[in-house]
């Protein structure tokens, strides 16, 4: 397996310097595996949907986690392509013109406004199986439990108790005022769900991980979450749509609820700072020996500009 | 585990009466699983595309083959209501306005007739990741390589080379002239990979199943999967709404190619025919003992008037 740099606090030439080669690799796997064999038109709104664009969050947390574990490598790849196709279908039917109704995303025409909504949808609902189907190769030497904990966690993450509830409950709010407890919850769910699950899929691609080791994890990839989303809330407010590659300002036009709009801007930067600490503090209590790139990751998350 | 009964051939009281049970234990185990702990609005519309509603054919599948190879019974109750959950979920996308546009199923309003887009898209979403949620429970004493074989397979038969495939090559045709070939191509995928992958998935309940045995009941569900939708072809014509549950005459309003529109009516019963003798012969070559149940199966299939 690849061998995680030694280090306790990276800067950002350390931290590109061990996520090139891995976001490189993930490319690579992605395209060698998404919509190669579906038909045409589908097939190509699968790959329009997933390569050649977005930040590669939850591959680097699966892969980061995994690292520090000492976990399977080729678990741990496939891990890191399954979680970026559930955050890819994801971001497809968010767009949709049934929900966010939205024609840009990293900087493309959304995958409905360029395939249809018909191919959008049925790309997504693609994508979303495949994430499995990547979890459990019959030849890979993958450990079945190592496969079967996987497929469970990213089934968590993404379902009805993760992902896909939290969108719900997103939907319900708008135009609502939520007290800091139910935006919470709702983001823990819509988005901290499924970056908390990728940092567990990392951890779960050794056959063994102590519960401590487990658990700690798990309190940084809640906390990372969190975090990401009152960033993500931040940034919607002080970026332009040509940075964010995606349409700025949203948030507010459609009158949902946010951190900045319930914190206020200076109250947000204040709650992404706690929860960093929150994150750093979690692998402080974490036996392990190489979190040097988990702690990266989570200070990139908060001082990120887009 | 259930005991499948004895006998070559059943009549319909014998499949009653070996279904029955099964069934009211797949509508418990549903009830108790789908959208318990969901987000309110978003539980309610998962529950209302899966309960109390269908044929449940899958579920019997499954269950079917689970109990010719003497299956892990947790395993098998779980994998066939994995199944139905894939099917429902694909006819809530199958049934919103960008693709089908129908307002009526099983009898009652569609689910975004009832609940709205947003949340029929995410209800379907969210049944998708629950079937593999099922699938790999962390304490139901189901061999890892079991859960793990499982989620191959269904998501093998649900994706862009399976069911979610067969649904965009069905889109790109409408209007069009397919060849017999091509027709069944898209058949195979649409419908046919989750019939077979219900039978497969039954199959590998249990740890080790012989490969003549798996060889025998993959061509038995591929033969059955057609049989299915010539059936369905046949029915769109011949049916009317109210028997049928859904609306009828939708194909040929919507200029689908069909099984009729190659075929001829007397055509496509024939083939309907002829595909049974296959499923059955099938099970001729399978060294089984108690195949009694799958064969009475495929009978109804092409038997059915609904």
């Amino acid at each position: 397996m690849m061998q995680a740099m030694s280090g306790i606090e990276w800067d950002a030439a350390q931290l590109a310097a061990w996520s090139e080669p891995r976001l490189a690799r993930c490319e690579q796997a992605l395209s060698r595996w998404v919509g190669v064999n579906a038909p045409v038109l589908l097939g190509d709104a699968m790959r329009y949907a997933v390569l050649d664009g977005g930040k590669r969050l939850r591959p680097l947390l699966v892969l980061a986690a995994s690292e520090a574990v000492d976990g399977h490598d080729e678990a741990a790849l496939r891990a890191a392509c399954a979680a970026e196709l559930i955050h890819a279908y994801s971001l497809v039917h968010d767009d949709l013109p049934c929900m966010d109704n939205d024609v840009l995303r990293r900087g493309k025409p959304t995958v409905h406004v360029q395939y249809g909504e018909a191919d959008a949808l049925l790309a997504g609902d693609a994508l979303q199986a495949l994430a499995f189907e990547l979890l459990t190769p019959d030849d890979a030497g993958i450990a079945p439990v190592v496969q079967a904990r996987l497929c469970r966690l990213l089934a968590r993450a993404a379902g009805s108790e993760g992902m896909a509830g939290g969108q719900a409950i997103d939907l319900a709010s708008v135009g609502r005022v939520l007290d800091e407890a139910s935006l919470r919850q709702m983001h823990r769910l819509k988005t901290g769900a499924l970056l908390q699950g990728s940092v567990e899929m990392g951890a779960g691609c050794a056959e063994q991980v102590p519960a401590d080791v487990l658990a700690a994890l798990r309190d940084y990839g809640a906390a990372l979450g969190l975090a990401f989303q009152v960033v993500d809330d931040i940034l919607d407010v002080t970026a332009d749509s040509q940075t964010l590659g995606k349409t700025a300002g949203k948030d507010a036009a459609s009158d949902k609820p946010t951190y900045v709009s319930l914190l206020g801007l200076d109250g947000a930067r204040a709650e992404a700072t706690r929860l960093l600490g929150d994150a750093l503090a979690a692998l402080d209590r974490c036996p392990l020996t190489d979190t040097a790139a988990l702690r990266a990751l989570a200070r990139m998350v908060v001082e990120r500009d887009r």
